[in-house]
């Protein structure tokens, strides 16, 4: 029903495929804000195929949105608008009770922001990912969720990215929207295949080398070991990666040779 | 060179034109900002052919953009970017030192987001017309003129509306963009044409009578007697009307009733 | 234990009580921004003896905190710092999730700012009211309402006006501080005295006769009718007017007279 | 007629002065913004004797603030209110056209915002110092260097920290406020004894020993060399260091070893 389907090329029932698994790597970018900087843009740029940029509410002035949309578009890079409340003091990361319909103006808000730069650069918004609190808030909030997809609807249509089984990534299906399920290899997985919440302990793999074959398993077999110690199907079209610590950017690195030496195929969705 | 002249249809020579004379009515809208008011955008937008709608930088929420757009769309009312620097506690009233390369971010990033909104209404951004401070700002510095313009370009190109012989419109020009001068009915005119400082006793005119015939004065013969009482010419394709005090609304309706009663057509311009 | 009771002079048993009934009489002030005004604050401190002082985080910038500052101060009344959550688009009627030492620390940076007006008019800030969303998460939400004594403590003591029954109430007076508890004659309450949610029909009074009625039934005798015809206990040393919508004004103005024709003292709280 | 002179105790005729020469050594601090951090302030904070804390207008959130007091106030750092124009997008580094009296109101605000936590780490706003775009302002701009004394006037009195020679501190003197006059050891000065604008090659100076000499002789004799080499009299109660660069933190411990090895006593003001 949508070009990107939920549903990974691997089968479900046998996890070694006759065809070449196909991963996306995304990470989110442009996440400082005038004289701060976090995230660094420019080695990400070289390791992901899709960039989560910040437009404007959480982080990302319209100056760094530029920088990283031209830097994006000559490498090949994916762009992508990461919408946010309209948070800058708590970097979006904190829930807020915004009224559909201005939920719905402030996403198209970013989207149509980033857009210009985007297309300055001889590209164009491809895709939408929500950041931080309003990513987790619609995982199970479906008034939220609905706003988000309405302003999707309001500035796109474009693809949404989100988390497998999410009410957001529902309500984009039954509107008709393109939507990419996505993966995170340093995150611990509950037996059902949802992510531990970091209050738990073990909620995040801190491990390097756990990280880099966990991303192999997900991205090869859809197979992931959970916190439990089962070995349980996450079916991602994309996988998360972190840029805002140290470490994370030569992680970012070797996770991606690991994928290319396996054989599997990194790059965006269509 | 540029499809929308700064010279008027009505000859420099002859004040009588044998073509009727055309003018553009704009005015500023969507200038609240959450749970505050401040433009009657309602009864503007069955007065005026151009709305200047506030992008957020100095007003303008998201959700009021949307509606601003939306209604402006429906009445047959062209949408422009009302570009500001980054400046709600000030209104964009303030003047700020801003570099020009983030300038010209910020106004290409603020186009963009009203984009959203005009293209879902069924319409477009269709000009651009800076606010505040900026706005006098760019009519005598070249640096930033050219910022805005640079910005324009990014996110357009688009015709940009100013007042006629300022360094912005003439940067424009240059640059390839339509412009599109304006006049205020309700400010005075030195005998070169130029504005009163708001500074000086007189600068602004109070009487609603006599803006009124300014109105027709400026739009049939692109004439106006001076502060000092000498008729100039000032060649304008569109008037400034105002919305955001008591009796504006009122003044906006009877200067539209005396242009159209006088065979002036009101019309956007092309 | 504290000094100003949440237990009304009048005593629940009779209603009629041997010394004069005492109700100080609040409003929300200075809730413009920049450009925008909302409350008529000039009128408002007329007729109020506690201004409710926006300190920039919903609503009120410098220049206005210290306007009203200086004018509650000439006019003998009370100044408290309305605290919010940093929701200026909002205007702070969205919930958010801010961890507790976030919001403690945004509560006592708002009343420092308030501090300085207050002093420099000659008063000081007497007293603590949340605003909005806040003021109606915390009713609940214990985290929330801890962090705001917190904050309360941070930058005081002070005392804080709250709902009679709400967790912030409850842990204020724990914590030490003055409690004053506040009730309103144009909401509509429960059987058991909890508010009528916004949401219900009914929830608002909107006869302007009916709140003149009750603010002297909650005044006089600690008494008003429950939605469902009971009357019920209400003890409030405070009645909150509004002061941001037409006729507003001119209703807290009859409600003062009616007050004072019925022999009770309209004064602030120690 | 203040108590902290903008004359050294050095005295002008001998460089060589047979009283212990005492220099302040101040640096900005807590100038990150919710998630992103700027300035090295623990490190900081065991090398200066005076803080420039960000009050929340071009930095500081409510809770670095509260951090940043605290660990002041423990280490016997004198805390500062680092007053900004209100431009977090431009860190305060674009000057602004802000009329009297919202910059006065402005600044007070932030000292008020300030207070509080200086306060509650048992200590107290000891000053205040103009940031950035602001600090250069009102070098020459008479207006808004009346506004900021206003402004410390209505929140303190206070003594504040600026350049000699600056119409800020000559304002601030005539108003009765102590003014404590600070030399730049990376920075390099005309024959005139003024700053050289960055904008010219040589304005700063990059070799770290030569920036410890500059400061034990700036300290010690009240002189400096110029960029065209002529020994110049420069007479500063505080010297500036800079802790947002890599090395920074480094170079501030190195000048302050030094002066300490040759006698100069590190002292805040009175």
């Amino acid at each position: 029903m949508n070009p990107v389907s939920p549903v990974s090329p691997v089968s479900p029932v046998s996890p070694v495929s006759p065809v070449s698994p196909v991963i996306d790597l995304n990470a989110d970018l442009g996440e400082g804000f005038g004289r701060w900087r976090l995230t660094e843009d420019e080695q990400l740029l070289s390791i992901v195929t899709s960039a989560n940029v910040a437009c404007g509410f959480h982080a990302g002035d319209a100056t760094t949105m530029r920088r990283v949309c031209a830097l994006a578009a000559e490498r090949g890079v994916r762009i992508g608008a990461q919408v946010s409340y309209r948070d800058l003091a708590g970097f979006g990361r904190r829930a807020m009770d915004v009224p559909a319909d201005e939920l719905a103006a402030e996403v198209a808000y970013q989207i149509g922001a980033l857009e210009v730069f985007a297309r300055a650069a001889g590209a164009g918004v491809a895709y939408v990912k929500p950041h931080g609190a309003l990513y987790n808030r619609i995982v199970h909030d479906e008034e939220q969720a609905a706003a988000v997809v309405d302003g999707v609807l309001l500035a796109g249509p474009l693809p949404v990215l989100g988390l497998p089984g999410s009410r957001f990534l529902e309500v984009a299906a039954k509107a008709g929207l393109p939507v990419v399920p996505e993966a995170f290899a340093d995150r611990a997985y509950t037996d059902e295949g949802t992510l531990v919440p970091r209050t738990r302990e073990g909620a995040v793999v801190t491990d390097p080398s756990a990280v880099v074959e966990r991303s192999l398993g997900l991205a090869r077999d859809s197979q992931v070991t959970s916190l439990d110690g089962r070995r349980i199907t996450v079916r991602a079209r994309s996988l998360c990666l972190h840029g805002d610590t140290p470490g994370a950017v030569d992680l970012a690195r070797r996770v991606r040779a690991r994928l290319l030496d396996s054989g599997i195929e990194v790059a965006a969705f269509a």
